[in-house]
């Protein structure tokens, strides 16, 4: 692996992931709309970019191997943003991979896809999509978008579809916490895969409550390690009796499947902002 | 049922089904972005509106009780012209029917939203997604869309895959001929079932060959009476052996699964208008 | 078929089967626990008997080829009554069947067993019980009770899942309808099947908008002839538009979904006698 | 369709197709082991020709456009006779296809492949093999003999799964039969179907009490006409009750299901010869 | 969790539960027909009842925050007695949860719900009941109730279908083996899960030839520790070989399968009391 | 286990065998083709017989317990040397088990089975047959023939489909390797399980990477403890980038999957000895 380019490398978990995908090929071309994204890392360049504009995706994209996704607005926003980041936005990343030969997009999608299922039915990978909000929405459109570069142009992607990758503080967390070694050990096999075409993939931890069922990606040789059960024991003592009537305890996504859409689902819980909802 | 809004009553489908859905209603208006659309059938208006405003829809829709939503470019395109139309266009239609108080939007979906899945396997209603093209995709996201309006806000949608909906003239409509009068049948069947909630049905008429299987739906009572058996003898006549090995010959969305993205299907197969896909 | 025991000759649907039944065996003995019957068709004879008595249950059911058991309260009771009625009169019928040698139990089960299930799912024979009501659950438990006997004692059984058999005079029966000549088809069917081990069959008529799937019973050779679409236009023009966020509406059980446990869904609907539920 | 080889023409199935073969081709070429087959139709020839010989096969396959493949052992046989007919005589079918450019083979697959799956299972297309006798053994092989040269090779072929191609006589029959109309219907389809892959169907006429669902090889347009029910009054007439412990009765594969590997089916059952197992 | 109900404290599982429960809750109410139940465990009470009143278990489930409910014959037994304890004593037991806004009923339900499933199968917990006895029976019952009280009363309820909770002392064992252990950790889960609604899990250890599998209770957190395994060796060493035409050895549920309908599964088998199948 | 029988005992993996089957047994009779298999261990003595002979067969398997069948081609070969040594050699296996009253086959079956079959599907036991060479036909063949002989004559059967059983040297083999110890440890469970009936199993080490799912075998017990995640680094350090449109990449099958029918993989692609496809 010459060459790795990392969008959204200002965000909370792309800038998780410099140090770790800096490890895994030559040269890392972090980006991002930000000026400048503080110290790099050896190996690692940044050049500011938007995902709006599909050339300024194609000049940072140039001569990359792979692509990792991450840049897009991480929360439940008004359509006209989601529309621009994380719809748009995510075109210009895989017309910019066709035309520049990449290999594979490695995109962090979300449980949000299919986040109006319940809880109670352990879905698999083949549960159809069931967005909860626009953000969930844009998710789907960008593995439908996956699928057919794939389909029709021979790009790859794994679409990983993000839990709550943030510290396990309530309750829902139990169930669907992604460590952050778990996520970069996840984003490690999406990218050191010899042949993936179009996967889709749970990212989420070896959690005793994990509310998805990965089976269907075996190949992807995913095996999460961490495991929120630790937690519990405290979070469950914090936590008053969950009203069970309520789609936000009974969906897997969370607050996300009652927030109002285009509404922050975070301020909606008035949650801090390390708690931010991948 | 008082009030019926028809988007895309100038083009090919919505023109036949104008007299129709009058007959359905108290009063129908017929929308499109062209001046005007000829002489009204009794009980319909016409308001000249641009579906990529979200006002202009919110005027055009105000008051009515479903929306029968076939405005947008019929056929592969360039990514731009797609999201317009296509995709703000649709988030425009069902923004304003929710804002509005519309209990359902009937939609012209399409078999490109699944058109990379195999003639020989007969899929169900259960298949995922497998776009073929930008149209397919904008196919894929109205779908997304219509779910997360039903789950979230109440907004009802009956999505019909439209398959080949003009003359069945080559040996690929023998079995994803949709006549007209099925057609209608279909759009009637989608406004007066009582509940719909979110419902996903393929168009297609009762073709002998017909490549898709629409048991899960069986609760619109859609059940077509033409069949395009009777041109196969005719078309077969004049068909030359297909390559097998091409998928715009295995594929449910025919030369589409070939087709380069975003270049128009009906340009590279050279058809006349008529034969446009939907 | 030299014998048949009729249970319930004396409720609406017993009633009706009376005088088909007479020509599909030699002998017809009609039970119930009133006095009479009124007049008795050639080849009939009618036995005053309870189904909570065992010993009532072996005394007319002795010599019999098979059982067509229609006896029960046919709709939602009280707890006790439901268990007197449907729970133990059925484990008599069941088990003076086994006891008295008869090859079959042909049954009147009921939709409610999964009645909680959504109409926009057009389920099949393998969706899971979902009971709406105590009555609901006594069909389940009969089910069950069938499976049981079939597999450890090798009586046969044919549960029909009967849906609304009496006049379609409102929005759902235009989904949910039995005519009573498919009714008596069915009963038909599954008493000439040669072998039917234990055999699970929607009692529902060919309706274009039937809410469930008979494909997995294809071998009992069913086919159900009429359609309630031929009332559909004068019963929608009597209904008013339908709340789609009630259960009521949502559900294929109808107002069982939402009437409280025990309460009669009849009483609860102020419907005629006539429209009784099934 | 120019040249058409039909194998097994002096069988009883081949028999009835020759005449309905000559007038889908301009040439048909029958072959068979035994001197000649008496006069021929417009449009035929005859060569002598063992299936056991791949020379042979090469010979008479040289030029055609497909072959219909009914030669064969058609009931069940000791297994030296299986094996040289049945196995070692398809596979020079599908190899000599293969080396003579020939586009698809049409093959005469039978119940028996599954003939062990309980009849009150209603299987469809995606049932596990699962043989009843050596002769279903080498329908499987051919299945998937047929399936390895699709993937590997490009032959199409269509393996039809013929029932009960004879007089309905008997009570499984009722359930089971094909009708000498459809199973002409069949192969029609089966040769004018522009591309087929590898499709498996069911080969039974429309009977009420069909057995198996052929959904999912919709595609294909097999819409038989003819329904066993015509005979089902007199058929059950005559039947004594049927033994519901026996696998003859549960499974769909009848008698074959019980009969001893080796011997035949129809001289285990002392049934004429026009009633021949297919 | 403030006060917990546990029924059949006094029978051989609910004895082994008593005291982990007094770790879960404030206030164990321990309840059974029996006297008296010994030294009580800090944190116990215990109130004689018996399940077949609706007024007695009203009076021991006020107040309580959710019932552990194993109070029913352990065992086949004859029909009278399974309908008092097993089918109305249930009942008792759901209403008076109801009736006292008890948040969830934990329940002791059994492999016998589905016992004549083939072990070959594998099954999840997707497979239809197939009781063996009645007392699978009364299991199958127990599951659509709790079905029906959340579906339309949003009562709670997890139904641990227990496996064989005894030493491991025979070949079946070696599969279906529940140790203590997990059976206390698989009841943990169900109480401090934060929202259940209708579960269903296998109360199976994690045994390497464990006959069921439970990947749709994922959202439970069940992960079992011991493993049968260890005795597989001198279990298997005096045990002569199976008969693989016996059901017994064949289904899920053992001996239970064939076992006579309301004889003791255990009398049958001549086993020691502690070796009582749950 | 008294008496055990080895065939194909001189083959690579044969010879892998012969020690741990030693010890499952008092005595182990080795046969294969060849004069001699050099020292034996004890409890094993040597019968030189041949697989194409039913009568050698009859002989060597008289009085033994189980078959362990391992004798035949390990490549791709020839039609007519795959014929005799893998089909009619199995026919004589299964038909002189029966003939013996041998209670048990463990079969080497293949990943060649289904070997057509996607990498990224990661399929599971219910997966159709899906050859991918003659060699791969004739694993389906046996597990046809398995099938067969368990349904109509009670002869048990395991078909084990063996993956990479060799060093893990190449990108492919990280998925599908399965150690000597894992097939060791197969092979056990295999001969231990009580009651098996027809089972199929996937023979692959417990990769992060594996390409299959094994759950529907869960009865089975095997648990792999090896992990080829150790060669990994190591391996794709030598891996160019792999062509991701070549099904030798795409399908689990391998570099089998593109060979020519009758051309051996292992020539095809220049490997070494040790690295023989199982």
């Amino acid at each position: 692996m010459k060459k790795l380019v990392l969008t959204g490398a200002a965000g909370r978990l792309g800038s998780y992931l410099r140090e770790p995908l800096t490890k895994m090929c030559d040269e890392l071309v972090s980006t991002d709309r930000v000026d400048d994204i503080g110290t790099l890392y050896p190996g690692e360049s940044y050049v500011q970019a938007d995902l709006s504009s599909l050339d300024a995706m194609l000049e940072v994209i140039k001569g990359a191997d792979m692509v990792v996704h991450f840049g897009a607005i991480g929360d439940e926003a008004p359509w006209d943003d989601i529309l621009q980041s994380n719809i748009i936005g995510a075109y210009n990343v895989w017309e910019a991979a066709y035309r520049c030969g990449v290999k594979r997009v490695v995109y962090a999608s979300s449980v949000h896809a299919v986040g109006m299922h319940l809880k109670t039915d352990t879905i698999g990978l083949d549960a159809p999509h069931r967005p909860d909000t626009y953000y969930g929405l844009a998710k789907c459109f960008c593995e439908d978008l996956a699928s057919l570069y794939w389909d029709k142009r021979g790009v790859e992607s794994v679409c990983m579809r993000i839990f709550s990758c943030a510290q396990a503080t309530n309750a829902r967390s139990i169930g669907t916490w992604l460590s952050y070694d778990d996520l970069i050990h996840l984003v490690e096999r999406s990218i050191d895969s010899p042949v993936v075409g179009f996967t889709v993939v749970y990212g989420i931890s070896n959690n005793d409550r994990a509310v998805v069922d990965n089976s269907k990606a075996g190949h992807l040789g995913y095996r999460p390690k961490d495991n929120a059960e630790v937690f519990a024991k405290a979070v469950f003592a914090d936590t008053p009796p969950l009203d069970n009537k309520d789609l936000a305890n009974l969906c897997i996504g969370g607050p996300f499947a009652t927030v109002e859409l285009g509404n922050s689902g975070v301020a909606a819980l008035g949650v801090v902002d390390d708690r931010k909802e991948t």
